[in-house]
């Protein structure tokens, strides 16, 4: 394909994109496929001679939409909600476009600075602490990660080097192994299973501490772990809390767990994956508070800020941390300028050497939409949210099963988790809306997340219509 | 932005990106720019109001561009190349509009079933022994991973996921730490420096073995090490052979390093992250022969098959050591289907949970050009190379350093390292072409790689005439 060919094609591609978008909420929100559907669909091989555009365009229809869970249309309401926005696509083709992998600041030096102001704009948008951004020449900075679950790993791995470091240059006896064999890491019992992977990957313990009553880690429960562990003869050095739980969009108490960490020197890592987007609102400010215990906070964007996948905000206090849980060679810490914030190798900062120029999505997103576009779209959310709730709570057969804070509503069936499963079996064979599910406790739970960017009142209102007349259904087959 | 004005602004896009790559021979390759020169040029946070495009439009000329290091300018001869291809780049648009998350099948089957038809196709290509294919129903397959640093670590947490299971069933008593103590992993002097890295994420030893003259990883060298090692107690149990190194496109032998692993019971993972490409050609096939005795294979079709970073691809023969090392709930594993190749959840194959629709950018690309035209591609590169070499064997200044097998040439001035390091320095101040250097051995040489997919024997030509005038001044400056 050549230039000229590219032009004409390209276009097509932007038409049939705009189609798309357009007509998603006429397409089934989930497909209707069954296990192994593609295969026969297509060759079993590549062909030797060249296809054309055509023929390609058109298996599109035939081939791949009938197989896609549209994660943008107005009645997705499954896991949380993962960003799309035309000026992150248009910052895209850029992307693709020049194509740079950004692994060292001369490998693309423009890749590497946008990023790190960008980083330092959200951090603003934040009220993150000074400590956190680059601009004020400190130790501090922001890079983006592919996922969440990576800022999980990274900062476990850096928190791991840390305290081996600090054991060995206080018993220069003691092995890189006996000291691994002894550290433990905690997290709520309702965080992201990332973070025991990480934990499982990096080769350390990991312990659930029992949340309370509103599924949030306080205090007494984390003294009393560490405590029991400590007699043990382990040694605790990682705590990750999570802002806006997977399961139910709980708080863990940062105030309190924060003070903690500081005082039993164990790194502080702050998983706000989806709520972070939340907290550009000053109303929302305040679930943030803590953050300034913490070693390194992380966000998606490209969950709730209208930046598409990937894009997951990292930021740490002090950058040597990171990077010297990395960097191979011990000589290029001395390298000048290295860490002084006027060369970043972001290479060091994480798991794999190559990365794209993923900053040019932020910097599209937030300059087309504004901050106050983007609070206004987060408003619109959570009032959303804040509507389905209040339409659950006027059905005395319904209960809301968690705090609605942000865009997620967790609710039920007073009754049996067998009927849950059987409404939510419905809800997802009709595949008018679609929706998952989570345990809270022992109870099965539906979860409504308020997800789409053209999300409006009347989906919202569709859906609970027809959820009520599912759970009609469903109540009255138990009775027969 | 509304859709209609996504359909205005995208066309302007499409002809920026078309502009750009039909004017970025133009373009200096390597950017003038000081560490600090960007932050100076935009404000310092995010602008309440939203900007217009046309603003962020005409800042890309002012603030990026003068920022960039032109990876796809057929001037640009560093590192190795990064795949830039139309078809790559209007399936990434179509990725970017269908925004699915791809962790499940249910996810979006079709994100997960093309991947894995996808892997099959580029497995055939490659003519991969059927044991790695998914089609034949038995436990191969294949995954697109971030990059080849990923690929790398998650086969050594898998090697080292078994190694621990086989060991602690002959001896229950042993804890994962006493395993891991004495686990060594090995790969050749020459690895890339990814394998280092993942063996100190993974917690485990990795020692690297002496390659030959012609730096290649032997069986000789390997087995001494072995002996070595479990003399003194530890454990060997993952090798890493690489087919095509990062400094000199060498390549270890598998034929002989392949029959140690498996005799060993060791996990063989081989890393052709840029050469792998090359294997779709039958002349260039027979580098890939031993193939057939790893647990893992990995190249990165994103750096020489025109799919646009990232998209590295990552077999396995048996699935279940992947996701045995990752997944979490050993009830998972009893799941209906679970690893039958009917429903395959991707997640359990890689370290992130969220996963772009990647697949599209490999159908794209192998329909569009044929396998024909991609073999066309890849030996068009292989001869440019093959022709800078030439050039310099007959300059009687200069030497060859490494075997010129695909599209590398490692050269330098016979002489001191000293008056190589000041040819390099003088090539990329001058900033007509850009190269990197490496050691080899107590060398200091020059890598010239053929890298952008625009690249022709005229710029091949003009920039050795360009080396040789500044090596002239160079040699002229040392007389002196």
């Amino acid at each position: 394909m050549n230039t000229s060919e590219f032009r004409r094609r390209g276009k097509e591609m932007v038409d049939y994109v705009a189609n798309y978008m357009e007509g998603i909420e006429g397409r089934q929100v989930y497909p209707d496929v069954e296990p192994g559907y593609l295969r026969p669909l297509i060759p079993d091989s590549a062909p030797q001679e060249p296809d054309t555009f055509e023929d390609i365009i058109n298996d599109i229809e035939k081939i791949i939409m009938p197989g896609v869970t549209h994660w943008h249309s107005p009645y997705f309401f499954a896991y949380f909600p993962t960003a799309s926005s035309y000026p992150a696509m248009l910052a895209d083709m850029l992307c693709g476009a020049i194509g740079c992998i950004g692994f060292s600041w001369a490998a693309s030096p423009a890749c590497t600075e946008l990023e790190t102001v960008m980083m330092d704009w959200l951090g603003k948008m934040l009220e993150l602490p000074k400590a956190f951004l680059t601009e004020n020449a400190g130790e501090g900075g922001g890079v983006i990660q592919g996922s969440a679950s990576e800022a999980t790993l990274v900062a476990l791995l850096a928190a791991r080097t840390k305290a081996i470091h600090r054991l060995q240059a206080a018993s220069p006896e003691l092995t890189q192994a006996a000291i691994m064999e002894k550290l433990v890491a905690y997290s709520s019992d309702q965080a992201h299973s990332s973070v025991e992977r990480a934990g499982l990957i990096g080769g350390v313990k990991l312990k659930a501490i029992p949340s309370d009553g509103n599924f949030a880690m306080r205090a007494s429960a984390l003294q009393e772990a560490l405590e029991r562990d400590r007699a043990a003869g382990l040694i605790p050095f990682f705590v990750v809390a999570t802002l806006g739980t997977t399961t139910c969009c709980s708080f863990d108490n940062l105030l309190e767990v924060g003070p903690i960490c500081n005082k039993e020197d164990m790194w502080l890592h702050v998983d706000a994956a989806y709520a972070g987007s939340a907290f550009i609102c000053p109303e929302f400010r305040h679930l943030l508070n803590g953050v300034e215990f913490a070693d390194s906070f992380n966000f998606n964007p490209h969950k709730w800020l209208l930046v598409n996948f990937d894009c997951s905000a990292m930021w740490v206090k002090k950058r040597p941390d990171l990077t010297g849980a990395f960097r191979l060679d011990p000589t290029y810490l001395k390298h000048s300028h290295q860490d002084s914030g006027l060369i970043t190798d972001y290479r060091h900062w994480q798991i794999p050497l190559g990365r794209r120029f993923r900053s040019l999505k932020m910097w599209f997103v937030f300059r087309m939409y504004g901050v106050k576009g983007l609070q206004a779209y987060i408003r619109k959310h959570v009032q959303l949210s804040h509507e389905f709730e209040s339409l659950v709570l006027q059905d005395p057969r319904f209960e809301i099963c968690a705090e609605v804070t942000l865009g997620l509503v967790c609710f039920r069936l007073k009754g049996s988790n067998k009927v849950n499963e059987a409404l939510l079996q419905r809800i997802n064979s009709a595949k008018k809306i679609h929706l998952v599910p989570c345990h809270l406790r022992d109870k099965f739970v539906l979860r409504f997340a308020i997800c789409s960017r053209t999300v409006e009142s009347a989906h919202v209102q569709r859906a609970w219509e027809h959820i009520k007349e599912l759970a009609a259904d469903v109540l009255q087959a138990e009775r027969e």
